[in-house]
């Protein structure tokens, strides 16, 4: 798949690799999920990689896109690359990675939760975890996606930097503990937030409220911590200790599952703050 | 405080008020928390309104806007005017209302929880309740705050419509039972939604990593929700049923308080989504 395009590249200086002469970074990407797909774009669109193989094991999936690069469900068959990008299902990447039969070149995964060494010791091992939340059919800019790297070797550090780089998106460098934490916290960001946002869609809605009324305000909610802290951005009944208030929700809701989340939210608020 | 450029509108056809003589919406604002300086410069600003007084118990903190307008700190010495907004307060709503001495014009609280029946009987009442988190000293653009409208009588309630649209904001009809539910879901999503961040600061500035990392995650999670169903949005361990996960999750967490966050949001969320 090197294009004549590509070729003459070659002959120019990389803004990446000052003093080096330019190459493209060669990647097989493995597995066509939410985060595959994304960076399979990410990767097609930057002008620093060069994705020369994607590996799934079902070839339907990925066969819409043979036309921009070589596909395969035969794991046996990878070509050389620097960089293997594994995708897939946590479970599955230790049992992927030992069946890998490759001599050269760095194997990362990209969860948020698997260990790097869940992946196969004979290999050279990284991670590269994109913190964001990916939805199928929705494309991301890539430099709102902050990558987390980890390589248990110096040399393939950077050229994890140099991928993230090369993507646009801003990196980090985390180890394995933080990134789990990391994972963790963006639980209690995407997921639990979101639930937040379907509480107060349920309890509007039995009222007949139209949810657009809300969705300006879920929007300043989080602009407001992009440049102040959560500590200082809170507001509220709980953080001023409003029992009326406070009371006055709790007899609106009907859900006893919502009146316990709103009571242990206010406690934690009121404890945070030290209330 | 009319100045020649506004006196000449007065012979324009108005855009809102089709087949009338153009002219401002006469307002007196009372207060100055929050809400009543941020309507205090969205007045301001637009041409269509026209701000002829401001009133605040305590002068020293209007006393800054005098070259802009009025001010006055004598309820009895208010002028006469087509709406008076108080945005005091909740508990002072009534005795402030009980103690306005004015023959015309509306006159309308800013709560989210007050009812309109919290303004005195012998006054024309109602209700004008901007849902957004205001931030004092942050200017916010009125178009990003919807405005909840409430009159008993239907002529009221027309003049309450011009005043959003001159605010440039989107407006909603919006009953006091309503009000009440609209007010406790902000509380869902901008308090107990701000708190979230709080906890995802905490558990990931105990192990150094940047809270940077995870900003781009919480825009994504609030844009998301702008164009799809928080329930079709749901994502993550707890719709997916991932046990292994959520138990290594809850043994990363070392606060019992963000522990019992964590199994009741999970346990919401799996009730919600049938699981």
């Amino acid at each position: 798949m090197i294009t004549n395009t590509k070729d003459k590249s070659l002959f120019f200086f990389s803004k990446i690799r000052v003093g080096y002469f330019y190459s493209m970074i060669s990647i097989v990407l493995l597995g066509a999920g939410n985060v595959g797909q994304h960076l399979f774009e990410a990767i097609k669109n930057s002008k620093d990689l060069q994705l020369i193989q994607w590996y799934n094991r079902s070839l339907s999936r990925i066969k819409p896109f043979e036309n921009f690069v070589p596909i395969t469900d035969d794991i046996t068959a990878l070509k050389p690359a620097q960089l293997y990008i594994i995708t897939v299902s946590d479970d599955a990447i230790r049992p992927l990675s030992e069946s890998l039969n490759i001599e050269q070149g760095l194997v990362v995964h990209t969860s948020g939760t698997a260990s790097i060494h869940d992946l196969s010791k004979k290999l050279s091992r990284g991670v590269l975890y994109p913190l964001q939340s990916f939805t199928l059919g929705k494309q991301i800019d890539f430099s709102r996606v902050p990558i987390c790297l980890e390589a248990l070797d110096k040399k393939y550090y950077t050229l994890l930097e140099e991928v993230a780089m090369a993507l646009g998106s801003p990196y980090y460098k985390i180890n394995t503990e933080q990134r789990k934490v990391l994972h963790l916290s963006a639980v209690f960001i995407n997921n639990f937030g979101n639930h937040l946002f379907r509480i107060a869609h349920e309890i509007s809605d039995a009222k007949s409220i139209n949810f657009d009324i809300l969705k300006p305000l879920i929007m300043e909610t989080a602009e407001k911590v992009q440049e102040m802290s959560p500590y200082r951005a809170q507001t509220g009944p709980a953080l001023r200790g409003d029992k009326k208030t406070i009371k006055r929700h709790l007899k609106l809701l009907d859900e006893s599952s919502h009146k316990a989340i709103y009571e242990m939210l206010t406690q934690s608020i009121q404890k945070t703050h030290g209330r």
